[in-house]
């Protein structure tokens, strides 16, 4: 049996999120202690090949489903909620099929079944409609939520590309499977809507009941034309009421560059959700991929071990770092003569700033200079400012504002 | 005393926020008890002017603090959770200056205090980051949480205003205070990032380690530049890990378009939190408002009057809706001769679709005609499309892709 300062997992299934998961729970397991108090072990693993449900849930205080399909997962999870397991899992086809049967049991048996990991990957989705937009009345969701289309999409948009190409890229980046059919023709986000809308209208929806339209007919032209007209085309889900009734579905649809999700691209997934007491909150992330959709389920697992919003004491005392590394946008309000530039970017060579662009204009005797340069040390740039405030030609006051670099996407 | 199917809340405070929160949880109360399966209602309010803080605190289950400001809201959490009671506030500066004291009190009593509405108002960055990324190694994080400031930057860039004029305009709107100091010199900000960074990073946070530059300064020129170099002008909050320390600012700091706050525009926040694991997670939405913080405290209520992750049963059976409303971006080739683009205006024209866009290309003898259309019922467009198919001088199946307009930012 399992010791009261451990907590004992079981893993039902070992592929790609499986392994990730378990790496990632042994390499946080110490900050977990710190969190729950209990230290989160994996009791037994369950693959093809080895291991015992009946032995494992036996061993288990909580239940990590990561096997896929409908059968048996869906025996397994209502086996272990029935033995008054808690069970985390990301297989959003059991949940878009037996989703109804399955939180039927939680509620009856008193145990949490999560599933943050089945929708939108690390995008906090469930948890922020379930909880955080539990009391609002939502009206409309939007979705991008298969990240295999968004990067296809992206790509054809970005190079030209024609679709088969895209796709092909995409399965040799491994954003998509070797067979992506249910990813291109629309089948794969339809099941992830149709669990978004059952939470956010609290009304009963099977996948059957989302319409769907894949991504297969797109094609080049159509992004040449999407760009004359300023538009962005991505595979949109759809959930809202209409006239007392709701409609789901899923197709290719052109946004607007102000639309929250027009600027979703590559592989990442993104839900805005509308109600009428909150406007809309937007949501984007990575949809998937092993170690991003492991760390959605070890969320789900803390939260199911600790009671929650008790915030831990502090773990840690960091000392506060004062100088850091920026780049610098720099305008500068000179004498209109020669040499002014150089004079310039000596004084920044010497400082080892670096200048990656520069705008210059005429104002009769004199010019404005701008500058953005590449990221240095914030003190040495600021040592490089005073020396260039002091040259003669400078007629103003520098101005100097930090620009900030994309570096994830 | 209170009835076993009613769940006793105590308002202390009833200015925006409070008056809000009263409201919104009288309309959804019927929908919180399908939830949780208990009614809540307001046990007693707390103003300057009425009640008696002891005798709410005696008859409540649960205390909303949004009073607002450092005593005596310090007092009456501390003695609510003395008191064993739940408490749910939105004090940022509450948070960022006894923060350390209150979570050690709930943590000692054994009860919860929750706290969305504090920083990003709707935007539900306190839960993410500390359930759904409890467990993550947190890098970075970036944050637009002044949506005062965001509206004035966003004006200025749009417009061309002075900083003076776009501040004028934001109180008209009431999107600033009467007195806007903490908002433009940055010290608003400064606050939640102490609250953020200490949540994020499990180290001590005060908020007089942040450091803090407002937008007071920033010119009109400032962001005619940024336009000429492509970048987006944002007041930012950044708390990031260095060299096995932590910096935590606020300052004006350019975007690049890529950057996923760059697009965030007018009075909304916007948090941007990176981690090796998930890559990078963004929320944003509107960041304050009566009505949008009073929805946050209400999420926060339910979250600790109910077991978490119970999804609840069904509460409603919508209809399914199979026709809706759409716009649809049309692409026809046809021959190119006079009367094209009238014969198929006609068609639209009488299946009451209105155009709001069309680009022409000639191609030798044929031309592709592309249209963007005004919302309509898809069945009305469908037929016309039809219609049109059948044209004489339609070279190739028409297609049909459809535009989702921005509705609410």
């Amino acid at each position: 049996m399992t010791s009261p300062s451990r907590y004992a997992i079981g893993l039902l299934g070992h592929g790609t999120v499986g392994a990730a998961f378990a790496e990632l729970l042994e390499e946080r397991a110490a900050h977990v202690e710190h969190i729950t108090g209990v230290r989160p072990e994996i009791a037994g693993v369950l693959t093809r090949s080895r291991g015992d449900f009946a032995d494992i849930l036996e061993r288990s205080q909580l239940v990590v489903e990561l096997i896929g399909g409908l059968e048996p997962a869906r025996e397994y999870v209502l086996r272990a909620m029935a033995a008054g397991r808690h069970v985390v899992t990301a297989n959003k086809q059991l949940l878009a099929t037996h989703g109804e049967e399955l939180w039927a049991a939680a509620r009856e048996h008193g145990v949490q079944l999560r599933f943050e990991a089945a929708v939108a990957g690390v995008v906090p989705v469930i948890r922020v409609i379930q909880e955080s937009l539990a009391a609002a009345h939502v009206e409309r969701l939007h979705g991008i939520v298969n990240g295999t289309t968004n990067y296809i999409l992206t790509e054809m948009a970005r190079t030209g590309a024609s679709f088969e190409d895209a796709l092909a890229q995409a399965q040799e980046l491994g954003y998509a499977e070797a067979d992506p059919t249910e990813d291109v023709n629309g089948k794969d986000a339809a099941a992830k809507m149709a669990i978004l809308a059952r939470l956010a209208f609290s009304t009963p929806v099977s996948v059957d009941q989302v319409t769907y339209e894949g991504i297969v007919g797109i094609t080049p032209d159509d992004m040449a034309y999407a760009r004359d007209l300023g538009l962005e085309l991505k595979l949109i889900g759809t959930a809202e009421r209409i006239d007392g009734g709701l409609s789901v579905r899923v197709h290719p649809a052109f946004l607007y560059p102000g639309h929250p999700l027009a600027a979703v691209s590559g592989p990442f997934n993104a839900v805005t959700v509308e109600s009428p007491a909150i406007t809309e909150i937007t949501m984007s992330g990575p949809g998937a991929g092993g170690p991003q959709t492991a760390s959605a389920v070890l969320g789900d697992v803390i939260s199911a071990m600790i009671p929650p919003a008790s915030t831990p004491a502090t773990e840690e005392r960091l000392p506060m770092v004062s100088d850091v590394v920026s780049g610098f946008y720099l305008r500068l309000e000179v004498a209109d003569r020669p040499g002014v530039l150089a004079s310039v970017a000596d004084v920044l060579g010497r400082h080892e700033i670096s200048v990656k662009s520069v705008v210059q204009r005429g104002l009769g005797d004199n010019a404005r200079l701008v500058m953005v340069s590449h990221p240095a040390l914030e003190s040495r740039f600021y040592d490089a400012l005073g020396e260039i405030g002091r040259l003669d030609f400078v007629r103003d006051e520098p101005r100097a504002i930090r620009v900030i670099e994309e570096e994830f996407v």
